[in-house]
């Protein structure tokens, strides 16, 4: 089952050729991750901060499709494509209206007190709630 | 031959974890190859505006190897990987006395009038000079 | 009749002392006053840009009554003071559960082709419904 | 006597109407005042956040006087204008090439361990060699 949030394209996300400038598309990636975590994860990143915790990005794969413009309405989805022992690998997606505007491949690390930690076990089963099926 | 540029990690790159937020990256990254295209290229985004060209990113890879604090001074280095008719491949690097930070493989495309274009020969043959030596 | 709007903090918005770094709050007017604009004016941004309006900041005036932290929710509301031939005064205030935490008189320009120009009557008609009423 | 310190206009700063969007010319200010209080005060922000120290900024008032355009050096000069028991107001002017871009009086306050708190007097001193000279 896949995350999916809308983000709209504002004035502050775009450069002088008047689209998406593409830090601010992981601006959004970040934004669809962390309430992906609070919503369905039950750790929102205040709460991880308090606690000494984090998913700090380690690896990131992105492919821009076509550009996004001032106004557009992107939906995102969300999908674990892999749950490692501290890791989990998450697949983003933008579309505009069904046109793909971006996919993302972000490896996340699951951190404790500064250092790459097992996940909680309430954590990891909800993440696995969200593994994609693979079509058989 | 590597073309280098200095960013200090100020305030405004930092989150709430102490470390550079990782969109804040690709702003660096944007502006090393910005200055790279100025410096080396002869094309000033500015310019490139004013003639209707562009160097959009298509695909980024990267790896953040260890986080980067305020006060860090990160070196990056930009090498050209592959010239391909309208696109290229950068390789940058950023380290903190010497220890690696980031590795992001960065694909640019060359537009002309909003659709991928030959790149100028000037241009390819500037470029050119910081392809990568492969060690024999 | 205040507009309104909530904008939640996220991890984006905080630097590291845990609280919104400034310049952000200031993204957070921009997009307050872009989707007034847009809800309430008639007048999108994209639609400004393809008609060759907007409305520039002339200048700002800003207190920080108190530090916002992430997961906060702001609920920003948007009252005009002031309408000028060729500018408008906008009041925000953002509050978080009733607390205080910014004040900000924005000065902002209308501009066609380049140049302030006066209100188109639509809109300037539209920008009255929004007028603070002094209490008598 | 004034510190000064120059920005180039960069693609990252510039909104789709070519033009410095007005919350990045924060980020500028925000940069121009950590260099400062590094450089002639001794504090560096790293410095501050690792002694429960800081200076969050109470009050800002913004001219923007003309647009700025990518490609523009920005000259900016930093005044303090005065010096009250925990907290400073700093003036800052940006030009580009003699022309008038923005004026900033800018509001901090210092702050040990969450609340306001009288200067060290080593950092008042160096701030007050900073003090604008009233012309008699």
């Amino acid at each position: 089952m896949s995350y999916t949030r809308t983000i709209p394209v504002e004035f502050n996300h775009c450069d002088p050729a008047g689209i998406v400038f593409y830090p601010r598309y992981f601006e959004m990636t970040n934004s669809v991750v962390e309430n992906f975590f609070a919503d369905e994860g039950g750790h929102s990143f205040a709460r991880m901060m308090a606690e000494g915790q984090g998913v700090p990005t380690a690896r990131v794969e992105t492919d821009f499709h076509a550009p996004s413009r001032l106004g557009d309405r992107l939906d995102f989805t969300l999908d674990v494509a892999r749950i490692g022992g501290a890791s989990v690998n998450v697949m983003l997606t933008a579309r505009c209206a069904q046109e793909l505007r971006i996919t993302a491949d972000l490896t996340l690390v699951w951190v404790q007190s500064g250092r790459p930690a097992p996940w909680p076990e309430a954590l990891r089963s909800r993440l696995a709630t969200h593994l994609e099926r693979v079509a058989p």
